[in-house]
C-alpha cells in the first residue's frame, strides 16, 4: 500500500478514543463465544488474558500506537497477536470489522450522550440556586433589546434552566434509541455460527440486540441525532453567555463575573 | 411606514399556512375569557361567532389576505373587526402577540410531525409488503459497491423499513416535547387576568401548559428538532431511491420501474 | 403519469421565474439555427415569432402557466407548438433540456449577482453619507462589549462599507467565472449539427461558451458559489442590523431609527 | 483563573500550527518598529535575535509548549522573555494581539490557499495525462445511470478537469482577496506610534495594508471563503472518487484500482 493511502485512510487519530470499548467489545464476545463452545476454552481464556492486559496498559496510559496500523482496532489485534500468538485470531470468530466498529462508536457515544445529560443537569441546577439566592431581584424584560416589562432575575435564569432540561430530554431520547446492540451483524448478512446475541448485548449493558443485519452495519442515525442534540444545546448555551457579555457591559451593568472566569 | 419596510417584514406569504390554527386557538383563547368571566359573554359569543365565519371562509377558500396587512395574525384580526366592529378588540384580553404566534406554530408542526409518522408508516408497510411478496428473491449484498455476501431481498427492504421506523420515533419524540400550550405566557412576563391556562391547553388538544413565560415566547427549539427529524428522514429517502436508480441501470438490470412512477 | 409523481417533480412553482431566460435563450438558439443554414429560414422566423409572441405576453402578465405540464420549458414549448403549429418542434434541433436549463439557470443568476452587487454599492454609500455627515461624532469602539477606544463614527460605518465592499467583489468574481455559455453541450456529448457556439454565446451576453460538454450540463458550482456570496453578505447585514438594534436599546441610547422602518 | 476557564478558553492545541507565522510577524513589525526610530535599535536586535533562536527551534521540533499559557501566541512571548529579557515586552509597542492574531492568521490560510491550488493543478495534470493516452477509449455517458450516448474517456476525464480549474480558480480569487496586511490595526483603532504599515505590509508579502482598522481586527471572511472553496473542491473530489467506486463494481467493470491505492 502507497503511504499517502494509509495517510488518507487512517483514522487513528480520532478513533483512538474508542480504545477502551474496543476492547470491552471484544471481551464480551470471546466470552460468548466460549460459553456457546465455538472456540476452544483454552483459547478464549488466553485472548481473554491478553485483552485484559491491554486494558491495564491503556489504563495505565502505556498502551502504544503504532500509526503504520490504520486504526485502533488493528492496534488491538496486533498487539493481541503479538501477547497470545495465533490463537488471537480466533477472537474474529462469528465477527466482521463491520459490527465491531459499530458497536464501538454506540458504546461511546452512548456515553458521551449521559455525560452530557449530566452537564446539563448540573448547569439546570446552578440556574435554579440563583434563581433561589435572587427570588426578589427585579431586571428589565427585554423585546428586541427594549424594556418590554419588569420580570424576576428568577424568571429569567429558569427560563434558561427549561432550555437545558430539554436538551438533557432529548440526549436521553437519542440514548434509548441508540441502545441495541450491533454485534452479530457481522459484515451484513450475519454469521453462521450459533451465536447469542442477547449474552454480548446484555454484558455490553446494552437493551437488546439490533433487528436487522444490513441495517445495522450502515446506521449512523445515532451519530446525526447526537450531533443534533449537541447544536441545540450549544445555542442555548451561546445565549447564556451572551447575555452575560452584554449584562457585563458598562452600559447595563447587571453582573459582574469573578475573575476566576474571565481572562484578558 | 416605508412600502420597503412592509415588504422586508411581511410574513403573509408563508405564515398563511397557520390561518386555520390562528383562528382555532383564538377560539379556545376567547372562550375561556367567557368561561373565566374576565370579558362580557355577549362580546365573547360575538368574538367566536364572527372567528367562526372567518373559519367557513377559510375552507371555502373565500377568505381574502390582505397584504398590506403584515401577517396573517393581522389578517383574521382585521377581518374579525370588519364583522363585529370594537368588541374584535377585545379578544387580545390576556394574549399578546408572542404567545398567539407561538400557540399557532406549534400547532402547525403537531400536526406535520403527525403527517410525517403516517408517511414514514405507509412507505414501511410498503416495504415489508415487497418482503413479504419476494420472500425467495435473492440478490448481491454489497460493501463499497463490491459484492460481499447473498442477501434476500426481504432482508434488504426491511432494513430501509428498520431505518423509517427510527424516523417515525424521532418525530413522536419530538410532537411529545412540543406538546405543551404556550398561551398565557402573553408577551413574556404573563398576565394579570386570572386565565385559565389548563383550559386553552386541554381545548387545543395539549397535554399541558408549558412551565416558563419567558422561555415559552422564546423557544423554537420544536423547529430545529423536526427539521432534523425530516433532514435525516430525506437522507434515508435518498438512500432509498439511489439505489433504485443504481438497480435500474443496464449494468445491474435488478428493478424495473412502472412507467407511473417515471418521467424522461 | 401517476399525478404524485408530477406533483413531485414538477419544478414550475419554482422555475417559472427562469420563464424570460427560456424565451430569450430559445431566440438566440433559433436565430443561430437560421444563420448557420440548419433549419429552413421561414421555420426559423415562425418560431422566433411565437416567442416574441410569448415574451409579449410574459411582460403583460397574461401567459398562463400549464401545472399539468412539469415545469416552465414545457410549458413555453407547448404554447409555442399551439400557437406556429409542429414547426415548433424543430426549435430542439441541435438543443437538449439539459443545455436548455443550464443556459436559463446562468443567465437568471448573472442577472441576480448584478442586482447583489447593485444593492451592496447602494448600501456603501448610504454608510459612506452617514460617515461624511457625522465626521466629527465620537463613540465607544468595545471589545467583547467592554469600552476599549474611543472610535469616531465615521470609522466604524466604513468598516461596515468594507465588508460590503468584499461582498461586491466576491459576486463579481463568481459572474465572471460563470459568464459562459452552456447552449451547445446539448444532453451530455455535444451534437453532430453543424452550430456555431460563438454566435449563440454572444447573442446572450455570454463571454465564451463554456469548454467541455459533460462538465457543462453538470456543473451547479455557480449555484453554490452564489448561495456562499449571499450567505457572507447576509452575515454582514445582521452584523449592521445587530448593532442598530443595540444601539436603539435604552442602555446604550446612540440612535434611534425612523418610524418608517420600524414596526411594532 | 479556574482550571476550567483555562482548559475552556486555551486554543494552543489549534492555534500551534500558527507558530512559525507568529514568529515571522513579530520579526518584520520589530525590525520596521527599528526602522522608523520607535524602539531602540539595540532593543529591536536583541528581540530579532530572540525570535530568530525560537524559529530556529520550532524548525528543529525542540520548541516545546507551554500549555499553562493559553495560546500560541503567549507562548512566543512567554519564551522571547526568558531569552532576552524585560526588552521582550517591547516587541508590543504598537501593535496589540488582535491585529497580531489576524497578520497570522492571514499568512497561514494564505499558504493554505496556494497549497490548495498547487494540489488541483496536480489532480488536473493527471486527469489530462489519462485522457491523452486513453485518447480513443470508448464509455457510455449516462443520464440518471441510464445510457445515453457514448462519450470518450478523455471526454470525461476533463470533465473533471474543468471543475478542478475553477476550483483553483476560486482559491486563487480568496487569496488576492486577503492579500492585505492587517498590522497596524491594533486593538481596533490603530495606534498613535508612527509606524510604516506599508513595511510590514511588504516584509510579509502582502500586496498593500488593509484600509479600515476596525474592519480588519474583525475580519473573517477570509475564512469562510476558503471554507466555501474547500468544500466545493470536497464535493468534486467526492463525484470524481464515487464514479471510480462505481466504476470498479463487477456490474461496471471498467477502471481497476491499484493495490497501491485500495484497502480491505
Amino acid at each position: 500500500m502507497d503511504d499517502s493511502t494509509l495517510e488518507f485512510t487512517s483514522s487513528l487519530e480520532v478513533d483512538s478514543k474508542l480504545a477502551f470499548y474496543d476492547v470491552m467489545g471484544s471481551l464480551a464476545h470471546v466470552r460468548m463465544l466460549k460459553a456457546c463452545g465455538i472456540i476452544p476454552a483454552d483459547d478464549a481464556d488466553r485472548i481473554a488474558g491478553g485483552l485484559k492486559e491491554i486494558l491495564k496498559e491503556m489504563e495505565n496510559g502505556d498502551f502504544r500506537l503504532d500509526y503504520s496500523l490504520e486504526d485502533i482496532h488493528t492496534n488491538v489485534e496486533f498487539s493481541l497477536t503479538q501477547r497470545i500468538g495465533p490463537a488471537g485470531g480466533k477472537l474474529h470468530t462469528g465477527r466482521s470489522r463491520n459490527d465491531q466498529v459499530a458497536v464501538d462508536f454506540r458504546m461511546y457515544l452512548r456515553d458521551e450522550a449521559l455525560k452530557a445529560v449530566e452537564a446539563a443537569d448540573g448547569l439546570m441546577m446552578s440556574l435554579v440556586r440563583v434563581a433561589e439566592e435572587n427570588g426578589n431581584a427585579v431586571m428589565p424584560g427585554f423585546t428586541h433589546m427594549q424594556h418590554a416589562q419588569p420580570v424576576s432575575l428568577a424568571q429569567h435564569m429558569l427560563a434558561h434552566a427549561f432550555r437545558f432540561s430539554r436538551d438533557a430530554d432529548r440526549f436521553l431520547d437519542a440514548f434509548r434509541r441508540m441502545d441495541k446492540c450491533p454485534l452479530g451483524a457481522a459484515a451484513l448478512a450475519g454469521t453462521t455460527y450459533p451465536i447469542d446475541r442477547k449474552m454480548t448485548a446484555s454484558a455490553l449493558g446494552f437493551r437488546e440486540p439490533t433487528e436487522n443485519s444490513m441495517d445495522t452495519v450502515s446506521d449512523r442515525d445515532f451519530v446525526t441525532e447526537l450531533a443534533y442534540c449537541a447544536a441545540q444545546t450549544a445555542i442555548h448555551l451561546s445565549s447564556l453567555c451572551e447575555e452575560f457579555v452584554l449584562w457585563s457591559s458598562q452600559e447595563c451593568g447587571f453582573v459582574e463575573m469573578d475573575d476566576k472566569y474571565t481572562t484578558g
